[in-house]
């Protein structure tokens, strides 16, 4: 994974899901607590499309310890025997405490700062296409895109971001996937053959 | 939903996820559990990529009254109005016995066979195109996409089928998605915009 993956892809790709600071139903900035399959199904699909790696991100010392110890299970411990491929897509799982870390993180590991992309259902302004990645990416530009989890990213991480993703659209007006679908979707039209 | 979507596609589009006949890690042939976030997932792919059912499969009694007490309360308990998206999209889910039953329910409610098309993460041969769907929806037929859980849908099962639809590639030669991924990129291929 040090080398490029492909020549039109020559910068790394990092995948953020934040549990704080997002939103919930009321509109209050909140923390929400870490979903199992949320990391299963990432990571999978991170390991698919060839992400570098995939920071979950949550403030929680309690959570901190219950994503370690998933983690342990299926890298180091009896799943990772069981199972070697949950194994191969966990191992691009991180930990980290916030977003300012994750990208800290990033320009230490590659001496470079990376392309924050936000991903979001809404339809916003300063939006960035699929395809203005895929060219940036292939500049040799790395990328960080950011997942919100509960009812999305808080007004706090949108500062602190370059770019928003443009919406997945799909055949009507209903914009209501959840975050496991959403990465893989954007995944797959970034990355899939 | 009974109007066709878009020009592109006059044909309805059916889903289902087979808990039998499927394979374990051994390749015997298992009925597995009902997973609540399978549901949830999936559901939410297919309203948002205008599938016009969704079918839940299953042989087991309890697996049906599991599905059927979940369903009550996102559609007609306090989850519908709690969250009527997820209201919206539950409201696509029954339950049914088995692949022929869906295929007979399909015919019944429509007057005609849907094309029946299995999805599988490995290469076998008779595949069909993501293309060559788009246009025999075009042409008006009628679409059933068939998906397992466990490790794959068992033989038996392929040869009800008509097609293979073609694996989703990554950028290497890691192939293990989850189902609730595999559907959402599947449909996001053949639907999205």
């Amino acid at each position: 994974m040090d080398k490029p993956i492909s020549k039109e892809r020559c910068g790394k790709v990092y995948l953020a899901l934040l549990h704080h600071p997002v939103l919930n139903k009321n509109g209050d900035v909140v923390i929400t607590a870490l979903t199992n399959l949320d990391v299963h199904d990432i990571a999978r699909a991170a390991k698919t499309y060839g992400v570098y790696k995939f920071y979950v991100v949550t403030p929680s010392e309690s959570q901190h310890r219950l994503l370690n110890r998933i983690l342990a299970h299926w890298t180091s411990g009896f799943g990772g025997e069981y199972n070697p491929t949950r194994k191969a897509a966990l191992e691009l799982v991180s930990a980290a405490y916030s977003l300012d870390e994750v990208k800290k993180k990033i320009a230490y590991g590659s001496g470079k700062r990376p392309l924050v992309v936000l991903t979001s259902a809404k339809k916003r302004e300063t939006t960035i296409s699929f395809g203005s990645i895929g060219k940036r990416l292939a500049e040799g530009e790395d990328l960080l895109l950011v997942f919100g989890t509960g009812w999305g990213l808080a007004k706090e991480v949108h500062e602190k971001a370059h770019f928003l993703l443009e919406p997945i659209c799909g055949v009507g007006e209903y914009n209501h996937l959840s975050v496991r679908s959403a990465v893989s979707i954007i995944l797959d039209r970034l990355f899939g053959r």
